[in-house]
């Protein structure tokens, strides 16, 4: 039995799931919320969050995250394994997220912005890509389709990551020293790292002060990667000139919270991605496949890593 | 005599200009506003505004325009030679500007920054590039480098111009049938024409409306190419969805203005194209050379045409 917690079966992702399961593995059950059925008999479940007690589900053989990111999973018993949802078409999408956040900040956006609030026309002289220095943090597979695309938009990248990689025309870096050395030398700093222990409130007060004076900040991670009262202070004191934040620590963020009215923050609502409810079945189907011939899963998660 | 007009000494560039005369033409002196000369004496104009009275200067070979825009010369005498100031690396600014507004209203920023001052939370699904078609009006040095960029970034990209044009990846269009059919295809149609007769208040109801329902506008030609009411109504009904305007009729607008507060409009304040000093100079450096062994400018506007 196929289990779809939660939300995982919103708009037209149950339709297509069930199309699909039709077409390639019509064996295979599939139940969500809505219906009755035995917590027993659950083999598979597709969540974008975590069910309340995973005890229900002894027969649990395998969890596909709806996400990228499986920080919301720690709790999983650790022989259940655990797959991220990969997907080339969604990295493209956050990758043009980012080239616009990129142009943007680069182009003085935000000051724009909060210039034409006070009805106040301060031009600045503009400046080419070809003069910024844009440094990713997380090199999975959306900070390699970002990285290209701001190559290709003519801005030097630099990238961070947890073990050294060597990738052509990137600046890689990689250890605590390499994040000093990517803030000292990024105009524009993006945050596409997965949330683990490491990271988890990674960008704080010492980061912003790492960064360049008048440097941007592009956060398309996970909301708990940063203290926005922190992110706050480096804006105000402008120090940081202007960001953009695409994930926050809850998610809406209520109508009093503080983030709506950072200065030089831009908020959008977690669109930086979506998974195509397309790609989503059929790569489940393949790994379901997979597990059936009991061979190794694709996009398994290193559960001591973190993703 | 060389003589810089009004603003067109502005900051670094009358700097520029004199290092770069010093160097290459030392013979031709520079005159500003603020020198005592003999309006007799000049030879050469250099001026972003027209003077009051061209009478003044009866001696005149050249003028020299400091924008790509010639528009606001037209009272020039005939027999003048007017020269446009043409830059790669201008149009290749003007051409990152437009690649940041067409990303951004292909992830419709102007809706998130309403959603962000009303403290709302509504994401949709983001779409990629590849789904969209750009429209570019006016394929000259800014169209072209526009044209460019945009097809890298994955936009489908159309163009259209007066006369017929064949470009490698751009669907050319021209006429007034062309520019039905360029409104008709688009979802974001971007103004980089010149401003003459032809183009002036093209920008009218009847061309938004003609526009596809939910398209977006990029305008960074002149002011007035737009009539900025009509761009209010067709954002008002909801007919367009978003709109980026680096210009106005009137520059800067006064604080009462009501372009400030289109809803969905995007105000910049002409920064999307600057021109660099060192490359003006060496232009200029370069026609007056050409001039003197009575050789064709470089540049030089068909005054018929208007650019």
């Amino acid at each position: 039995m196929f289990y779809c917690h939660g939300n995982a079966h919103d708009g037209e992702r149950i339709d297509t799931l069930r199309r699909v399961f039709a077409e390639e593995i019509p064996e295979l059950p599939i139940v969500t919320d809505h219906d009755g059925f035995d917590p027993e008999a659950v083999r598979y479940l597709f969540s974008f969050v975590p069910p309340e007690d995973y005890g229900r589900f002894p027969g649990l053989e395998v969890l596909f995250s709806v996400s990228a990111g499986v920080d919301q999973f720690a709790a999983l018993p650790a022989g259940v394994p655990l797959v991220r949802m990969v997907s080339p078409t969604n990295a493209r999408r956050v990758s043009q997220y980012v080239a616009m956040a990129a142009l943007a900040l680069t182009r003085e956006l935000p000051r724009y912005l909060s210039d034409q609030q006070a009805r106040r026309w301060h031009p600045v002289s503009p400046v080419l890509t070809e003069t910024r220095t844009v440094g990713v943090m997380g090199l999975g597979t959306t900070g390699l389709a970002s990285a290209e695309v701001l190559a290709g938009l003519g801005f030097r990248v630099a990238g961070w990551s947890r073990n050294p990689r060597r990738i052509d025309g990137v600046t890689c870096l990689h250890g605590p020293e390499g994040l000093d050395r990517l803030l000292a030398i990024s105009d524009i700093v993006v945050c596409l790292l997965p949330l683990t222990d490491e990271t988890r409130g990674l960008m704080d007060d010492g980061f912003f002060a790492r960064m360049k004076p008048g440097a941007g900040l592009i956060h398309a991670g996970r909301g708990a990667h940063c203290d926005y009262p922190a992110l706050a202070r480096a804006l105000e004191s402008g120090h940081l000139s202007g960001a953009f934040a695409d994930v926050q620590p809850v998610e809406p963020p209520g109508p009093d919270d503080a983030v709506w009215a950072i200065p030089g923050l831009v908020v959008t609502p977690h669109v930086a991605g979506r998974l195509d409810p397309e790609e989503a079945a059929r790569n489940i189907v393949l790994n379901i496949r997979r597990h059936a011939r009991g061979e190794p899963l694709m996009w398994q998660v290193d559960r001591a890593r973190g993703y």
